[in-house]
């Protein structure tokens, strides 16, 4: 056992045991290393706050009447070098074989340099959501980077910065066309025969729970008869194709795209983003929509995720399409910027107007899958794509020559064979091979090559068929087709990843250094506490982290046969069954791949209860006032009808208005979605009579668990009240939020609602278990913490929300408070009379914040002119008081400012760049010191944004969702350095540094 | 096959092959990831040349004369995902045991956050030795960390920032007590019999090379009798002692180091480091100096090392004492700062009067090592220790009270046991166990507990020795003592580790923001080119790194059985062979852990090659005095006399002097030791001429391969006249500088030499094959490069040091061409007479160079006044250009500037920090844009430096070597804010975010 990946040794050479001593001294136990504050921070703490000990304050904060009789029941905590003994014992549990699956999820190589750099690097994966943009170019630049590799090759104008997987990013299709097609929204949708059947599944649930007529028929000669006739009554709103099909075949879509237009509807393709390299992309067949997964872009196959889905669409339809949207803008110096464009749209803030629910994206997925792109660029992306094609046209020829039927003569890398009576038996034989096949039915195999397939993978395979491996042909001669099974009018010839980045990052070296200088760019939580009030920016320690990228773990198939997948389907389980025991609740899915995707699970179920039960009429869900935007968007998608509760003076619900809503629903409540601490960072002491009221009137009772870290060890919502929650793993239990995803988002629910988890057989993401390659973080979380280390850890998050809303109570009142004058696990700071005074609003000291090198807080939710502050149980004291510190100053200097001054002030101006700050031209009312460096230790550690503040509705007036040429960038430099004054200054040749 | 890391799937489920087929097109080859410039760039290069292809300047570059005749004969290159498959086949023959051999090298748990964010992170190992302080601060800090560590721990004032490995430290130390006694260097030096045997090997082989007159002799009670009259009649110069000893057993040393002080001798103690926490530390103990190695501090048994040794003395020897030696000074604006201390006492400056030749460091893994007590602290290293301890004591008491005879009644951590004619078995029995114990003799075993050890560990030990498991007494009790095998008057009772450094990073967010921190101040390759002539500063791809952290490579504890290390062997003959190919020799070690080693290990070979002919009277080497000083120095370390050739006018060997040179030695020439190309970066067309003098006068040629790069694939010194060379793996074969080690240095041979390479029975290192843990990294390279690669690669490096020199020719020019006024892979920029003229130094250039955002090529070597320039072929052409670019104006910044204005010229006030530029009282005579951004580029992507120019000298005269208090830093960002007038600025209260 030497460093911490050598933790296989015991298990490999001594029996499995459940008997890991703890270390007994010899390592400092995890909960040290999660929990920032030390016992002497602690007792300094309690003292500011008034209390003997950590008990007293939790007894004080936390009502008695919802609190825990017993210690959670879980097993005693490890340390790290056991806990990924531990891991890689039940890793060892799964098969690793050569996987040619495919439906949907194909191995690849992730490159090292963005394995390392990317994947395992803290600057990325611990980063936020890009809302502050200035502290984000460098992910919102990977994004960026995403989006116009998707539309180049889609051929379509306009890609989001991904969906969640490709079935749910279908779906999203659905509905952005039943939206969009205004004329026809009340027709029929068409899917084709040949989508994946996870695709299939997931859209008809999604399309079903809001009423929209989805139909599947074999679209591949055109719409057939005897659907025609009812589609021309009811009217044709879409229709869902795929290329090449869930039977490999590709299909050359014209003529259906031609006749459903002439119907007047809008078409989606589901498209494999590496044949897109090769094959007619959807935009040029005349498809409106295209998505499908960037998975194979250099993504592993995570058991089924975390991978990111595209979605790109033509030009009109980027005002409802879901999901996030990088755009260009500008910043207060007129350099090019990036930030999110058209939010807007998003659920936070249309709210119960919202048509989608999508919060999390795949963020961190999306970036490894761009600088695959950027590190391949077009002629690798191609290389690829016949790699696979080529491999995919020998095996047929060596199928076909030994008399196998292959089926169709038009495809690009998987192969449908007919081999009939045989399937199972060639099956078996391949994997005996090493080699995983797909079975269809008894008569017909599929196989799918892919980037990684080499020719001993071949004649795996054709020894399994009872072939001679010598009958594979040779490689492409000189001259031949390059891509012999793809038919002439499919074949591409447009171009595509044309913009420089694509083209100038193709060394190691040149990859490394952009990749540095990108997270260069950003705050992460490996450089400042990011206190996030509802986000839970806690340590993603890296023991937690490791094993997401053992081979063991991320290179099984979703769809590997059970036996080659224990170790993982042990895990799952187990984690489950863990958060059941946290939660009080009977059972727990972790297949919900976002805290949307729980969300709409647990009202699906409470929806099915109530249908089982014959109470279909119970349509509406109760939603408080101060709700989290997702709450109501998922209870429109699960076909529920949002009635809002009010919020009383205290920011508890408003009982009376809550009597008065049911009683004016009297007989349809399906539910109420409460959050718990409240979204106002509150333990309201009532909950248990809300609950009771609700279940009186046959309503259930939904607990949002974004408040979870609040409670963990403390009380269970399945205990207190709750039938329903949803977890959120990324918050609560350490999954990081990878610059905007991969979340993941658990539901738990009562023993009555058990039968209506989702599961294999009632499928909700494009594979069973969701994003299950991030499951080990979790899992190693609570076993690392253990019972008691979790209750330390909420404790703790307690003390340090309390710490800072007392500190600084005379400068930034908090807005609600519970039991003692005291707040759960984040505060609210109340920024009103402030601004009101010095017209320095909270925006303001959100962007001023940069400048002390921290990132912003919780904006104006749940409250406008407000900052809801979380530091979470993982801050130290150290971190605690500098940002303490930092909000004195930016009082201070809030004081100095008027309604009348406040345009030219360092509040207003901020944040200040390198750029800005060194000018032998200054003229602003304040010096550029107090600009970079209003407390000493910024002269220590100072972070530069790389922009200022940046204007987001120019950019939403002027919408560009593409990659800016160069010379942007080059022009807004030398205007820079001209409007300084930088004498003589010769011209750069080094483009390739410039932007991009 | 999903990441690189599941290359071990293929292996696992089908035969292992060698039949690896390429990728055919799939990805990328591993070529064009490792060269920088694409074909459109090479073509553009060549241009400006005025050639028509790459062979074409080969061919006018290289003399003919000395081109090898046929390619390399290596295997096909093999695709990045395919060496990590071989790789993982390779690790896999290596049996992972729980390693309880102990003789110095101890397991340990490298925390997860540190192996990630150090030994993974290339912003740390591609970092270059820290001659330019200003942009490496972040390591120097690391390093002073370690110094202090160390000096805490051994009770020493001054320790230096590692040695290579505790047994050439030890063999330093003698070194350093023979010339440092002045009275007594011509003394007697004792060993006591309880060293480490390595350490004894090691110590003597260097000693008596040298002449010095070395005994070993029990000294556990005292210098006995028998030397005791050889001792007063010549003198003791020095004594080393072991604590604990090789046995295990600890000594009270007080008594015997009382005597050899009564002697006039100086002592060194060699101490485990660990076992400082608890025991009395030899600086307490009257030793004037201490060695040993950190290891054991997190850093990975890697099959013997890479591992950092360190070495301590009393005040008084520092000016003696090898090795790099961090000390703090100030900049220019008068905040502290560190850089290398005591430059003088270097080899590359004291040349042939060198009597060390020490010149790498183990930077990395003093860094690993000094992170590892930041992160630990004071109370963890010490519960590591006890935990070590109290395992030893109780499998002490269990073997005991089961019969069996434990050898000592005070001991740390490792026990020697007695078990008449049982030895062998017991040791086999432990094995199947899955523990290794060691073997002393037939009757004798040693067992050593560490960090990890575990119960089941102790279990599996007792069970060998046939007693019940059960027998294992419990831990200690309350109120025991913590410590029981350890004497009372040999209990530490003074502390350690008390600077604030090692008590404030204890919870992981802390940690890896320290570490993010302090890797933001350098510039390493993951940021800018590292031009430096005769370093070789290329790529270090993640793929030639991955496989030395598995733990099938880094687990192996070096004296582990045969049987266990198959891999590791393999893969090392396997790089052996290969280099042997590639260098033209009939031989090769790759035991030599440094360039330095490798000198002395091929000299040493020389030496007994002309003793075994009965030429012992050969013992004089010649140097050219263009010659790096590691050269000379090694000369002397191996007893040789050097004897300075002059170079020509056109950097030759001046063969008219070397012929005087030698008529002068007749009979005494034992070699002559010349760089091909000349470090004058020039292929001399001579060379073979030279080689054919010195061998006509019975001397053997050495070759120093440093700038093998230049002539990988096209000439191999073994054919065209040397009979030794040394290789620099770390240059040449992509081993990562590490901020100033590791590095390897093989010796390579002509037939007649190979009986006298280093073996296991030659020990040169304390492991047989050195550094081991790394020389993956190498064969990863040649296995993925291939013949054709290896050349391309080269030629590239030509190509890139050609175009520059080219390029700057009208403002820098070239000092030394060869054929066609061409350059090898290096160019030297002579700056001479633009000192003259404008006053602006080499050194300016460096310094303003970071202004612009490079790393300062070779300043002042071998020429002063001079740039030497090395891009090396990973450049790519950009880079390549943004230095010519960056080149170009401050050319023109120098035109600007007179030997009367340069004191205040933005040339020698670089480079400049943001608080320096950020300012409201500017005075300088250039504007601060100019200063930050001389060029656009700059404004898109700019490096500040975190101190200014540093006074170097100002240190060296008041020299600190361990780090200052907080304070320090406090007060320069107070004073520098009041300088600078910042208005209020409130008291910073975050003291841990300062300095440290």
């Amino acid at each position: 056992m030497t460093s911490p990946q050598t933790a296989a040794q015991t298990t490999a050479d001594t029996p499995a045991t459940d008997g890991l001593e703890p270390r007994d001294g010899a390592s400092a136990p995890f909960v040290a290393r999660h929990i920032g504050a030390r016992d002497e921070d602690v007792r300094h703490m309690l003292e500011t706050l008034g209390y003997d000990s950590l008990d007293a304050l939790v007894d004080a904060a936390v009502p008695a009447g919802i609190r825990q009789p017993r210690p959670l029941d879980l097993p005693a905590p490890l340390t790290e070098a056991a806990v990924l003994e531990r891991l890689r014992e039940i890793a060892g549990r799964n098969v690793m074989k050569t996987q040619m699956i495919g439906q949907g999820f194909s191995d690849t190589v992730t490159p090292g340099v963005i394995l390392r750099k990317v994947l395992e690097n803290p600057a990325w994966y611990t980063a936020y959501t890009p809302y502050q943009p200035e502290i984000s170019q460098g992910r919102l630049e990977s994004l960026l980077n995403y989006q116009t590799m998707v539309q180049d090759l889609t051929a379509l104008p306009i890609a989001n910065a991904s969906l969640l997987d490709e079935a749910s990013a279908a779906a999203e299709a659905v509905l952005l066309m039943h939206r969009a097609n205004r004329k026809k929204g009340d027709g029929v949708t068409l899917l084709d025969a040949d989508l994946f059947p996870q695709t299939l599944s997931v859209v008809r649930m999604r399309a079903e729970a809001v009423g929209i007529d989805v139909r599947v028929a074999d679209l591949s000669a055109g719409i057939p008869e005897d659907v025609r006739a009812e589609v021309e009554e009811k009217g044709l709103c879409g229709v869902v194709l795929q290329q090449p099909g869930d039977s490999g075949r590709l299909h050359d879509h014209a003529a259906v795209i031609a006749q459903a237009k002439e119907a007047g509807a809008l078409v989606t393709v589901a498209a494999d983003i590496l044949s897109l390299a090769l094959i007619t992309p959807p935009g040029e067949q005349g498809a409106d929509i295209a998505v499908g997964s960037t998975q194979r872009f250099g993504v592993p196959l995570f058991f089924g995720g975390p991978h990111a889905a595209y979605m790109a669409v033509k030009d009109g339809l980027q005002r409802s399409m879901p999901g996030r949207l990088v755009g260009v803008s500008h910043d207060d110096a007129g350099k090019p910027a990036y930030r999110l464009a058209l939010q807007t749209r998003e659920q936070h803030i249309r709210r119960e107007k919202a048509t989608s629910n999508i919060c999390t994206a795949q963020a961190l997925l999306a970036i490894v899958a761009s600088m695959y792109a950027v590190y391949h660029g077009p002629q690798g992306i191609a290389a690829i794509a016949r790699h696979a094609h080529r491999q995919a046209v020998r095996l047929a020829e060596a199928l076909r020559s030994g008399g196998v039927e292959v089926a169709h003569e038009a495809f690009f890398d998987t192969l449908t064979v007919h081999v009939p009576g045989r399937a199972e038996e060639i099956l078996r034989a391949a994997e005996e091979n090493g080699v995983n096949l797909r079975l269809v039915d008894a008569d017909t195999l599929r196989i799918a090559a892919d980037e990684t397939t080499v020719d001993a993978d071949l004649a795996a395979v054709l020894t399994a068929f009872g072939l001679d491996a010598g009958t594979l042909p040779a490689g492409a001669h000189d001259g031949a087709v390059a891509t012999p099974a793809i038919p002439r009018e499919l074949r591409r010839t447009s171009a595509f990843l044309t913009h420089p980045v694509f083209n100038s990052h193709h060394s190691e070296t040149q990859m490394l250094r952009y990749l540095r200088r990108l997270s260069g760019y950003d705050l992460a939580l490996d450089r400042t506490m990011i206190p996030l009030g509802s986000c839970t920016m806690k340590l993603n320690a890296t023991a937690e982290m490791e094993a997401i990228s053992w081979p063991e773990f991320c290179s099984i198939h979703p769809y590997a046969p059970d036996h080659q997948t224990e170790g993982w389907r042990f895990l799952i389980e187990d984690l489950e069954d863990k958060l059941a025991e946290i939660t009080g609740y009977a059972g727990v899915s972790v297949s919900p791949n976002a805290g949307s995707q729980g969300e709409f699970a647990g009202l699906w179920a409470i929806r099915q209860f109530h249908l089982a039960n014959g109470e279909g009429e119970r349509d509406v869900c109760l939603i408080p006032a101060s709700a989290h935007g997702t709450n109501a968007a998922s209870a429109v998608l699960a076909g529920l009808k949002v009635v809002v509760v009010a919020t009383a003076q205290d920011g508890t619900i408003d009982a009376a208005d809550l009597d008065a809503k049911i009683a004016a629903n009297e007989g349809r409540i399906a539910a109420i979605m409460i959050t718990y601490p409240s979204t106002h960072g509150v333990y309201d002491a009532d909950v248990k009579d809300v609950c009771a009221t609700v279940h009186a009137a046959g309503g259930q009772v939904y607990i949002d668990g974004a408040n979870l870290n609040a409670l963990v060890g403390l009380a269970q919502p399945g205990e207190f009240g709750g039938d329903v929650s949803h977890l959120n793993l990324h918050k609560t239990f350490c999954i990081p939020h990878g610059g905007g995803g991969p979340g993941v988002g658990p539901v738990a629910v009562g023993e009555h609602l058990k039968p209506y988890l989702p599961s294999r057989d009632v499928l909700m993401t494009a594979a069973p278990h969701g994003s299950a390659g991030v499951l080990p973080i979790s899992w190693a979380y609570i076993h690392l913490m253990g019972a008691e280390g979790l209750k330390d850890a909420t404790e703790h998050a307690l003390l340090g929300a309390n710490y800072i809303s007392r500190r600084l109570a005379d400068l930034y009142p908090t807005l609600y408070t519970g039991n003692d004058g005291l707040v759960a696990h984040e505060c609210i700071l109340d920024l009103r009379e402030l601004t009101a005074k010095t017209g320095v609003t909270a925006e303001d000291v959100c962007k001023r914040l940069i400048d002390y090198g921290f990132h912003a807080p919780t904006l104006a939710f749940p409250v406008a002119g407000t900052l809801m502050v979380e530091p979470t149980e993982s801050e130290d004291l150290g971190e605690i008081e500098r940002f303490i510190e930092a909000m004195t100053a930016i009082h201070a200097e809030m004081l100095e400012t008027t309604p009348e001054t406040v345009e030219d002030s360092v509040l207003r101006r901020a944040p200040h760049t390198a750029t800005t700050l060194i000018t032998s031209s200054w003229d602003r009312a304040y010096s550029p010191e107090k600009a970079a460096f209003p407390v000493p230790s910024l002269r220590m550690d100072k972070y530069f944004p790389p922009v200022g503040r940046i204007d987001g509705a120019y950019g939403d007036r002027n919408l560009i969702c593409s990659c800016p040429p160069p010379e942007a960038f080059e022009e807004a430099a030398a205007d820079s350095a001209a409007a300084t004054g930088t004498p003589d200054a010769p011209v750069s040749t080094a483009t390739a540094s410039l932007g991009h």
